[in-house]
């Protein structure tokens, strides 16, 4: 059979990370290459008394087709959460329950895009955005971007002379892979750029709970008085990802196009893991949850950054971001950060390469580095042989 | 904020079935319209136990990210239910888990069509693969059906003489909406044509094991020898649709694409459900709950059948289906269904007007019952009802 798949296959590759990932399942390898929370973190025995709770008080209910929009309590306590925290102003109607934040994305592509529409997005930006987004055939433009988040003037210039932009896509807080948040200025100045041109601004926000030090700052959206800012969540970092929900929030008219889309897409989220998630937070301490996650991740943050300073040789920098899950690494650029990894794959420790962050190529001097996953003594182990991966190639002058 | 959609999304509607769906959450109404399965028959009390051995046996594991193809033990066992039971010959590699067989639709329309491509269908067919496939911008064309599914000289004059058709979609067994099944020549033909012209066939099957009478059939894919044909399957009917597993098994170099957008669309399907659904699968026999339900089921229908027979007025046909949750109304042809909905709705009784089935519209004189869901007192309560609401209608030539 000559097989004739559509156009957009061909411009999609396998996730980089995804594929990294398989190699990671061997228990040796010290895998900083996944965004991965620490699974000794999640509840296990607080959803087992939920899930149990759940069947009793709701039974067959919980196990049922249900509506596309999701479980009303879970939607009101989301909307309530981020009114409190990020200077939102939404009620449930405003609140889409997706699986996975991930599934947002590629809704957002779906409502939004047309072949050849243009995204615009930081500088590197989260590489599965970019298939998600890519599946709908649009081109990418990337702005750029500093510590503080997109520049406004080369944004400015962007919007001023690049015609069919849909989607300006941001990531404010500890963003994927760079580890960045934004300042409080630029988000402002995101958001008038957004209604002076009329493009919608996805603004992306599954770590913004996990802040290590520094106040939590407004939302993009907190900024939006015309309905142009979509903010996504997710509970895959605050409680667990494999129950795979998260949600989009924004204007009612925007929301009912989502909820369409999802409706073709795949009907609706799981019943049951809405109604444990709801349950679990009816009777359990979130925050006090969140707390133990921020304090393991802010000292693996911490000695992650310290390690790297004491192992990293000279020309190789990195940040150390305020919150979230990664640090993005930066090599002389004569090195690939693809080679350092074949060597490192061999030593059994695993990363991602930067490349495939920049939709448009190019930066293959990058990497990024997961910090949450591995127990301290692996982060130093692993962190330890990386440095002497990269110590040889900056030594040989390896290309 | 004036907000510019993609074009695709002035062509979606939602979901009639969904909106009916709304109307129906008041208890009094007795409802023939969605496709839910009865939740008595849910296996709570085996959940409620298999939930706590999987957070027990696999711990964290079970509320982590896995795989985008899905759990390796649960695809094994779907391969060789598929193989004993339709005549297939899958290996794990060839099944992607998918959120319910709904996202295996729409997967299906991400790695096939582009805008303007051809899908062929039954005429009626199932609405929402309507949804799933218009979001890629296809045309329909039905193909002209009868009681043992597409008229092969119909499919041969349409394949022949339309350009880009990329997708034969069908349901074979008991289909939605018409309760119909294939016979074994029309699905041998079908694979034939489907070669000739190599287009992929889309065989959809969630009903397939609630067949209450005759022998079961092997699958269409059964008579592929080249790769032409993706079977659909889901735990939505024979276990429970809260928890939106499915599948799609295919040829391997189709599903590596699959996968490819499946990671972009939502990363994996949620890990604990699929770990839950093959714990049951160890610990249970499926077949014994299946029984159960086609017992419940085939009452159903045969009341609903019964019911009909003698309340609904002359003129007035529909189908008797072996099997599934759906019957088929045609009326005379002066009176659609949708008035007859408003009116029935006044007395609390709700089913799906068959309009939407057909994608190009038409055929407003027909309906779809489903008899699953509702206990058998509120079965003949409501037809009778119905029946009434249908005399009116024939007595006073309501248009």
């Amino acid at each position: 059979m000559d097989f004739k798949f559509a156009r957009r296959i061909s411009c999609l590759k396998a996730s980089e990370i995804r594929e990294i990932l398989k190699v990671t399942e061997k228990p040796e390898v010290i895998s900083f290459a996944g965004g991965l929370p620490a699974p000794e973190l999640f509840p296990v025995e607080e959803i087992k008394k939920v899930n149990q709770l759940v069947l009793e008080e709701a039974g067959t209910e919980a196990l049922q087709y249900t509506t596309t929009e999701g479980f009303a309590p879970l939607r009101q306590w989301i909307a309530a959460r981020m009114n409190g925290r990020l200077g939102t102003q939404f009620a449930a109607d405003n609140i889409l329950l997706t699986h996975g934040s991930q599934q947002a994305l590629d809704l957002s592509g779906k409502v939004f895009l047309d072949e050849g529409d243009v995204v615009l997005c930081e500088s590197p930006t989260y590489l599965a955005a970019i298939s998600a987004f890519k599946a709908y055939g649009c081109k990418f433009k990337e702005v750029p971007t500093d510590d503080d988040g997109m520049i406004p003037v080369e944004l400015e210039r962007i919007l001023a002379s690049t015609p069919r932009v849909k989607i300006i896509y941001v990531i404010p807080e500890f963003q994927n892979p760079t580890g960045r948040t934004w300042s409080l200025a630029r988000r402002e100045q995101l958001v008038k750029a957004a209604m002076k041109y009329q493009v919608m601004v996805i603004e992306d926000n599954p770590y913004g709970e996990l802040r290590f030090e520094g106040e939590t700052l407004p939302a993009v959206k907190a900024f939006d008085p015309i309905g142009c800012v979509l903010t996504l969540g997710s509970f895959s970092k605050t409680f667990c990802p494999g129950y795979r929900i998260g949600w989009i929030a924004g204007d009612k008219k925007v929301i009912e196009k989502y909820v369409l889309v999802k409706q073709g897409a795949d009907l609706q989220c799981n019943t049951i893991a809405q109604r444990e998630i709801a349950k679990y937070l009816e009777l359990y301490d979130l925050d006090q949850h969140i707390a133990k996650i921020r304090e393991v991740y802010r000292q693996r943050r911490d000695l992650t950054v310290k390690t790297m300073a004491e192992e990293f040789p000279p020309g190789v920098t990195f940040t150390r971001p305020q919150g979230g899950l990664f640090t993005w690494v930066v090599l002389p650029e004569h090195i690939n950060a693809r080679d350092v990894l074949v060597k490192s794959i061999e030593k059994n420790v695993a990363f991602v390469p930067g490349g495939s962050f920049f939709p448009n190529g190019g930066h293959e001097n990058t990497f990024r580095i997961n910090f949450s996953n591995m127990p301290e003594e692996r982060i130093v182990e692993g962190l330890k042989c990386l440095g002497g991966v990269l110590k040889e190639f900056i030594r040989n002058k390896l290309h």
